[in-house]
Formats: structure tokens, sequence, C-alpha cells
């Protein structure tokens, strides 16, 4: 029996996870990738969540959870001379995707088609979508009266301040990009990914149909991004403090409020157990590391076992 | 005594001859650029004439007549495994100045402004200024009713084609750019340089402000592109004559129609001479030959002396 799952998804976590899930051959993946980190960049539309899910599906993934494996900085070498900042490294297979993305943008293609193109150039198997096709952008506020654009905050700033609040500006009038709701519908689970809850699965949750599909879904498993309460790397615990959600895997459940099925957290986090089962989520404990590809097929199996 | 010069220039041609002039101590010169060739590629504003112009000035020109000498194809490379056309080459280090140009070009910059800040950057003497800001696109009718945008006629087409007719698209609202007129008034001359009349020199004349203030300058000079009647390169000869102009330094004399003061002939057209001066415009005959810079210094001192 073939499985239907739906992963929501940021950049590593969830990239990582539909590695896992690529492998095993009962189950067809649909990922829809959030698309609120998406920014001009030198003036090309970047989409770093989803460029690191193509790469990573791809096997072509920088080793530093962007851009692309051995990837030439010439462009930016040339850039750099000409006084521009480069703070924000795009490499030249990278800045070849963005020029291409860029050029179909303006040539009036979607976002989703776009993607599906770079997906089959590029030989990956899964179905990739951007939750939205519409305009969507994450910022940070740091400060009073004080927005961020989220690559602002991140690359540049290297996400270490204080986040006091956060918006997903065009959120309000955006939809889910054709597909992504059938999708969940017909889901036999949807699958959130160990990303950052606010900064990667908020901003698919603010589009107005993925959130209300998400609450008719069939079953919601979350994993957490958590080890021993903290995130491997990025503050996403962080972020869910300062946003006031309760420490540990009761944040994460906070965070996805009323939304979740099942939730697997890591061994580290058993003790997170007793009160998340209480509040009503079945709780699956064991390793939840998947950096390296057999982990996370191991992983995704075990997932597809609950299931 | 400083000479001020403005010399009318499109790409190879121009930028050899005011090469020439930067070598001259006494002369200060404004290179006004045709940007009918301007054109989006690869999502990107590329303005060929204008960085032939730079590029020659700042001794990284390209030995074919465009882009920079030595240049990598790295974004090339990587654009066409995604399956982009890639017939319109650009090298990285010239896709830098074109990304430079379109990032600032969004943020509401304008041509000049960028050109200058280039012309800085690469360390070019010469004032250099596009003929306008406004949006100028030279188009070539091939066929009944068939208007090809320039570089597909130029480059992909490798301008073969016969050339029924020329217009440019935004000229009746264009409008000089910031200096170019005031120039042209205080011009001790104007020197048309040995660019495609109809191609390259047409779209600067086309802009109102600028033919109007041509027709008060004080003198124009033209440099003719013909060697023996032809072309060094490009359609120049071929152009004229579909277009309806007499064969010859006849056609060059009639394409800049009550313009010239004096026209600079090469010894291999000495015959033009006397129906030329019959036509009432004082003609220099010489070697016309600047590939090499020794020589465009050479051929601009002479020009100067005529002066």
């Amino acid at each position: 029996m073939t499985a239907n799952l739906v992963l929501l998804s940021g950049g590593v976590g969830g990239a990582r996870l539909a590695r896992g899930f690529e492998h095993l051959e009962e189950v067809r993946s649909t990922v829809v990738v959030n698309v609120g980190d998406d920014e001009t960049i030198y003036g090309l539309h970047v989409s770093p969540d989803v460029d690191t899910v193509l790469y990573t599906l791809a096997g072509v993934e920088g080793p530093q959870g962007w851009g692309r494996a051995g990837d030439t900085m010439v462009l930016m070498d040339h850039l750099s001379k000409l006084g521009v900042d480069t703070r924000f490294r795009i490499g030249d297979a990278d800045a070849a995707v963005n020029v291409y993305r860029t050029m179909r943008i303006r040539a009036g293609d979607q976002l989703d088609e776009i993607t599906a193109a770079l997906a089959r150039t590029l030989g990956v198997r899964s179905r990739i979508l951007p939750a939205t096709n519409s305009r969507l952008r994450t910022e940070v506020r740091t400060g009073p009266g004080c927005w961020l654009p989220f690559q602002e905050y991140f690359v540049l700033r290297g996400h270490r301040d204080e986040v006091a609040e956060l918006r997903y500006a065009g959120a309000e009038s955006a939809t889910a990009s054709p597909g992504v709701v059938e999708a969940i519908r017909s889901a036999d689970a949807v699958i959130i990914a160990p990303s950052n809850p606010p900064l990667s699965i908020w901003p698919i949750l603010a589009v107005a149909d993925i959130g209300a599909a998400m609450r008719d879904a069939r079953r919601v498993m979350a994993v957490s991004p958590l080890f021993g309460g903290r995130a491997l790397k990025g503050p996403a615990d962080r972020v869910m403090s300062s946003l006031g959600l309760p420490p540990g895997n009761s944040g994460v459940l906070a965070a996805y409020d009323g939304l979740l099925h099942d939730l697997f957290i890591d061994s580290l986090d058993a003790g997170d157990a007793p009160s998340l089962e209480q509040a009503g989520v079945s709780v699956h404990v064991g390793s939840t590391l998947i950096a390296e590809e057999d982990r996370a097929v191991t992983f995704a199996g075990r997932m597809l076992e609950v299931l």
C-alpha cells in the first residue's frame, strides 16, 4: 500500500526528513515549503528554503545548510570588486538557479511551475510545492517599531537579536499554491518537519487555506526540532521562548496549537513525554537525529510504522 | 588651451576613438553613448555599447568587440545546464556589471549615475553619458510587419537579415540624460564616431533634445566607418544601402543630413572627396584605422589639429 504524505518544511531539517522519505518506495510525498524567507538579493529572487529542499533531494546541497556543494564564487568576487555588499553569499551554480527563477517570474511564470521545472532538471522524485505563489515575507520585530526583513535578521545579523514579534507580510491575501490544499486533504498524514516552528512553519500555516486544510487533516505528526530542549543549530528555542511559548516540547506542542495528533521527540527529551501525553498528543520517543541520510531513512521508516 | 569635445558613440568604433582622445591631455571629452542596443537578458539590464566604451577606456575590453578580456563563463555554463538559451554570451565579470546595473535600476537609480559609478570603479577618465536615461530601444524590421528587437537581429540572427526599416521605440518621449545637451552646446566640436550611422548614431539623434542641440552645435565632425565603401566589421554598408542611402561616403553624409561640417574618410575612399566637398562638407583624407591604441591616439591628434 502506498502512503500519501505531505511534509511541511522549512530549510535544512525539512529537507533532511524529505530525503529520508524519498528512499521509501511505499511513500508518495509532497513537500510544501516555506517561502517566507524569500528575498530579492542582487536583484534576484532567492527562495532559500525551496532551494535547500531541491538541492538536498538532488544530493547537491552545500555542507553549511545553504547553497550547493563545491560551488564557486566567481560572481560574488566580481560583485565585491564593484563595491556591492556580498555578505549574502550566493555561489555561481546557485546564482544561475536564481537568475533562472527571476527570469521566469518576470516572464509571468509562477513559483510552483518554476520549482517543478528545477526539480525535473535536478532529478528530484518528490513533488516540491512552494506554500504559496503569492508574495509572503516573514518580518521580525527586534525592537519597538523596528521590523527587519527575515534575511537581514537571519543572515546579515546572524539571528542574534531577540525576536519580540513576527509577522508574515502578504499572508492575509495569500492563497495556497495549486495542489497544496488537495494534497493536505487527501494525505494519510501531514508531517511537520523538525523546522523552526515560528520562523519556518508558521509562515506556511499563515496562508489561510493551508491553515484551514490543516485543521481538517486526517492526521498531523510533528517532529520536534529540540534536543535536550535546544535547537541543534539556529535560534528555534530562543525564538519560541522570546515569543512566550513554554520551554521544551510543550512549546512545540503549543506552537502547533491543537493541530497535532503525534509528536516525535528525541530520547534526550523523554522527560517531556508525560505532560505532552496528558495534553492529549501521542508521543513517540527515540533518536530524531537525521543529519545523515541513513538515519533519516530509518527515522522516516519509524514514522511510517507509527502511521 | 583645453578643447572640449563631445563624442557620439556606438560600441567598438566609438570606444576606440574615445580611447585615442583619452590620451590627449589638452582634451576634455564627454562620450555620449547609444542605448538603443540595451536589452533585458537573463533578467539583467545589459547596455552593450555603454559597457564596450567603459571596458575599452578601462583597458579591459574583450578582443571580440564585446565583454571583457579573459572573462570566465561559469554562470553561462550553469544557466545552460538549466536549459536556458545562452547564445547571448555574458562572461562572469561582465555579468557582475549587469547585475550591479540591474540592482541599482530597480532601486530607482538612473542609468547615467550607474554609468558614472562604474566609470569611477573602472578608473576611466572621460565622462561617459548614456544618451538618455529613458527607455529607448532600436527595433529592426526585416519583413512585412515583422519587427525584431535589436539584439535578436544583431546577435542571435548575426545581422544577416536585410533591414527594411528601423524604429527607436520610446524615442518620442525620451529626453537627453543630464549634461548631454549642455555638453553639446558648449563643445568646441562634436565628433560622430565611426559607428554604424543608422544602428548606433541615429538612436542618439532620435532623442529630440539631442537632435535639436546637434543642429545648433558649433562644429560637427564625423569619422566615416567605411573602408573602400565597406564596413570593416558589421553591417553598416548593407544597412545604409537597404535603407536607401547612397553608396559610399555620400551615404554617410546623407545619414547625417545637414549636420556635418567635417568628414574624415579613409585613404581608400579618397575618390569620394570631390563630390563630398561639392556637397559643402570639409573632407579630410587619411588612414582612419584606429583598432590599435597608438593609431587611435595619432588619429585623435589629427582631428584636434584640424579643429
